[in-house]
């Protein structure tokens, strides 16, 4: 297979970044310089308002003469049907824009909000391609975990809480028009919550470096340097979560990890860990950082062989190891050694009879236009090394 | 020193990129998009003419009613007196957006034109200060030539022909709202301007990564990873000028050095060595490229010793080798081989009487705001390791 070349690219993400201390006091005047009167604020658990986030907020929003509706309580593997209440609550409210005050489902549920705004039919149109996103109203994003790299990006996942099916939608209208990132604001993510954080950058990561079929040695270090990032900052941070460097440097590595630039040039890639992650949240409702450090150690042994000279890059490069097969248990014992899952079992998801899993990564890899590779049989193996 | 934090930063990019061969069939669409009549197409040597670059961008802008007025010529280490003609001509024609065709001088000059447009006054006080950017016209831009990173930044360098000043400016209004590089179109460059090139990119990813006070190991990363594409390309380049993997790897390793990526979260970095080569460019018109490569290894031998242990970090990961002077040695051995000048001599400038060339970038250091560091004994001390 050919992999040296470089394929034609866009790049184009006008997001605006404010990165460090302090920054979220900008976020009233960032609305007001794009006209905002009204926002509606989505936020999860009440942690901002005991923080002292929420207030800060307000006052800044209340400084450019911007009222705020609020619309909290927002979980991780956000649903559809919280999408919808909020959909209801900012047209009944007329707001003119959607602020996200949280993590990445915070954020990627304020994406659907404001693509569903400006739609007529059902929200769920636009995950499942019966309709396209053709208006929203502007985002605003003040971040509080580092793992989605929603904060960059044009795109949000988001669960059918009836149908169980976990889909994406994408488009440039997504892109937040400034994201502040205050890795200040980080400081009380839970241990878990930061491990999981470390399994889905790395995820994001690996899943273009090891399958596309146009992969540059450019991104590849590029991907490589972000990876080894990732692990020295998540294993400083285990040690000292009050170290701002390193949290300050695992959110950047988080935020470029799946900004366009690491896939730029590159082509023919995929996400078969995310499609078959969905599903593990659709299901279990497993955190999905914890749910793709068991899928991805499982699918690099499954997959080595359609790659082999990437995964002794990998070995080397990223743990200084030789040979693709001793590169990915170096992974897996990292991911034991910082706590996150590396088994089905570890999630409680009972691995006797895997075909309801299998069924609903089915409908995943059609989604992701990778069907023909990802067969049940597939699915079912990979899963098995899981187990 | 701390050189482990990380610095607050905002980061803003807005220029879409168009990577990728044909890619300079699209320009007509992009100038239309922004609702452009009729463009200033900036241009360098006939050669577009010649290779039918510019019968492409002519039938592009053609098929979307898109006037253009020629203005060719422009030379490396452009002139503000071109500039100023061609202020006078966007004026007397109407033009409504500036087109630049070419490599980084062409580009810098249409900065300085699409900005100095809009200035009542002389262009020059936008680059000494006199006057600030307050406006400018959209800037659009084909790249013919890998080197200044100009096609994503918002910065230009321009020569004052009368007083032998290389000033630059910079302002969030000179993004190029859309910039082509296609590198195929850059095959035909030279032997010799390849090399320099790469020795510019290089000297900008080297700047920051050497002086900056504030330099988290993730940027440190992405530089090395930059330099090691930039190396390995340029000989795979040199070997076989029609590898396009190569050459579209250098290009986008050229545009990444200074898009703001690298020195995302950085602080306290300074350009002594563009500070000290742009007066060996005022004063003796050598190419930008080659007076850096003569500049930066004496440099480095002058600065080591001020941030030691990166010095060490670069030559172990970027050349593999053992202590900070073997990694200077070894990028000037590196210099040597592919043919890029490492002395004074080499660049025919008279070593016995640096004296002119001392005061002149006395100039340039205040400009930086370096000339606390870099007194006349200190650039002379360089200058003479550069002999």
């Amino acid at each position: 297979m050919e992999r040296r070349a470089m394929e034609n690219f866009s790049f184009f993400n006008p997001t605006r970044i404010e990165f460090g201390t302090d920054k979220e006091r900008l976020i009233g005047k960032g609305l007001a310089e794009h006209g905002v009167k009204k926002a509606l604020l989505c936020y999860g658990s009440e942690r901002i308002k005991r923080e002292g986030l929420f207030d800060v907020v307000g006052r800044s929003l209340a400084e450019h003469d911007i009222q705020l509706v609020e619309f909290g309580g927002i979980v991780s593997n956000p649903v559809i049907s919280r999408v919808r209440e909020g959909i209801a609550l900012a047209r009944a409210e007329g707001v003119d824009a959607i602020l996200s005050v949280g993590g990445g489902s915070v954020l990627d549920s304020a994406k659907a909000i404001a693509a569903g705004v400006r739609h007529a039919g059902d929200v769920w149109d636009l995950f499942v391609g019966k309709a396209g996103i053709e208006s929203a109203l502007p985002l605003f994003a003040i971040q509080t975990l580092a793992a989605t790299g929603s904060e960059m990006n044009p795109s949000a996942v988001v669960t059918n809480d009836e149908t169980q099916e976990k889909f994406f939608i994408a488009s440039p209208l997504l892109f937040p028009k400034l994201s502040i990132v205050n890795p200040a604001l980080m400081r009380g993510v839970s241990r878990d919550y930061l491990v999981y954080s470390a399994s889905d950058v790395i995820a994001h990561l690996i899943e273009t470096y090891f399958t596309a079929t146009v992969q540059p040695k450019l991104q590849s270090r590029l991907v490589e340097s972000l990876i080894i990032t990732v692990i020295e900052t998540t294993e400083a941070l285990l040690a000292n979560p009050a170290d701002y460097a390193a949290r300050a440097q695992f959110a950047w590595a988080a935020t470029l990890a799946l900004n366009g630039l690491c896939y730029s040039g590159t082509a023919g890639f995929s996400y078969p860990n995310h499609a078959i992650e969905h599903s593990l949240s659709a299901l279990f409702n497993v955190p999905h950082g914890a749910g793709l450090s068991v899928v991805v150690p499982a699918w690099m042994k499954w997959y080595r062989a359609r790659n082999p000279s990437q995964f002794d890059r990998f070995a080397v490069e990223v743990f200084g190891v030789d040979g693709g097969e001793q590169g990915i248990a170096a992974l897996q014992a990292w991911y034991d050694k910082i706590g996150t899952p590396t088994r089905l079992s570890q999630l409680g998801i009972p691995a006797d009879d895997l075909s309801a899993i299998v069924d609903n990564v089915q409908r995943n890899v059609r989604l992701f236009g990778i069907a023909e590779t990802y067969t049940p049989e597939a699915v079912a193996e990979i899963l098995r090394l899981a187990r």
